[in-house]
């Protein structure tokens, strides 16, 4: 290991590394995932597990469209909350917005995120924001894959019985993917938030 | 009362009020206004009293730029918590985005609103929202204000000894906005969020 980190490139490298991510190498078992969204929240927890990682929990925090803004991020907040308390992740990956058609979107996804986020800092975790792309680059190998592709992936890595619904199968994408960037330990380190 | 809501203009004009406000009658003596940002959050606190409405509490929740996102967040909400349950309040107005430079900023402003909105409906209040075009109309006559002239008028009205911080001051005049506009049971009553 000292050989491959001796070339002053690689030195550079090393320093940028430091900077950019945690300074304590990825120790995380249980890894909670979280695709926020004011009408449907994606959530999954696995935990990284021989032969094969293993689904603890997964699903959407439905928020039906006669709810207040303000009762539907309470609730996606208190679910997460509830997941976090039932399988303690000590790591999180958010899905980073990576398109919004106008302010107004932007703005509500921004409140279903910082709902999300409150909740997953509450239970003291590690948290990373990983782009959809990057998510379906590291799944399926293309940053511009269908979901259900990602969703058939997804099952295929956690051995489930059943395809996942979209939102749950991102979710449980984006954890998988942290764990496998930081398990790699990728110079393109997913952002702390 | 029968008579007023008897020829057929007025009640569509009820209908409307109907569906637009909250059913019961604005009926909140303690009130909560907060002016969501990232790094400095305004909450201010009023009791409607007589001969003036008093301020129970006010200051401007502050997080230093080398704090990262989820914590700021997770502090908002938290403080956010701690004056709610200190002073009880039941109705709550939150500053309506009015411009934002681009998504990234929309982003950011929903992260902050999101966290100050989770705290403000686990309190179980009422919540509107109030433009802050709205708020310098009702306070100084002038939809463009400066934010000087804020900071007077609010300390005029509640007879404050010296001068509240800008963001402070804000959320004070968000919700002497609140208790002025369902007080006059004004039509365009506050969006509910």
């Amino acid at each position: 290991m000292k050989g491959r980190l001796s070339g002053p490139r690689r030195s550079a490298t090393a320093t940028i590394k430091a900077e950019t991510t945690s300074p304590a190498p990825f120790a995380h078992s249980v890894i909670l995932g979280i695709d926020p969204s004011l009408r449907g929240t994606g959530f999954g927890v696995i935990r990284l597990d021989k032969p094969h990682p293993v689904a603890l929990a997964f699903g959407t925090i439905i928020c039906p469209k006669a709810w207040l803004l303000s009762r539907c991020l309470l609730r996606i907040s208190t679910e997460l909350q509830e997941v976090i308390r039932e399988h303690r992740p000590t790591a999180c990956a958010v899905e980073g917005l990576f398109f919004a058609q106008n302010l107004r979107t932007a703005l509500i996804m921004g409140e279903a995120r910082g709902a999300s986020l409150v909740a997953a800092a509450a239970g003291g975790m590690e948290i990373f924001e990983i782009s959809p792309r990057k998510m379906k680059l590291a799944m399926v190998g293309y940053g511009g894959a269908q979901k259900s592709a990602v969703s058939q992936m997804v099952r295929r890595m956690l051995h489930l019985v059943d395809l996942p619904a979209p939102d749950a199968a991102d979710a449980l994408a984006l954890a998988l993917t942290l764990a496998q960037e930081t398990g790699r330990h990728s110079i393109a380190a997913p952002k702390q938030l």
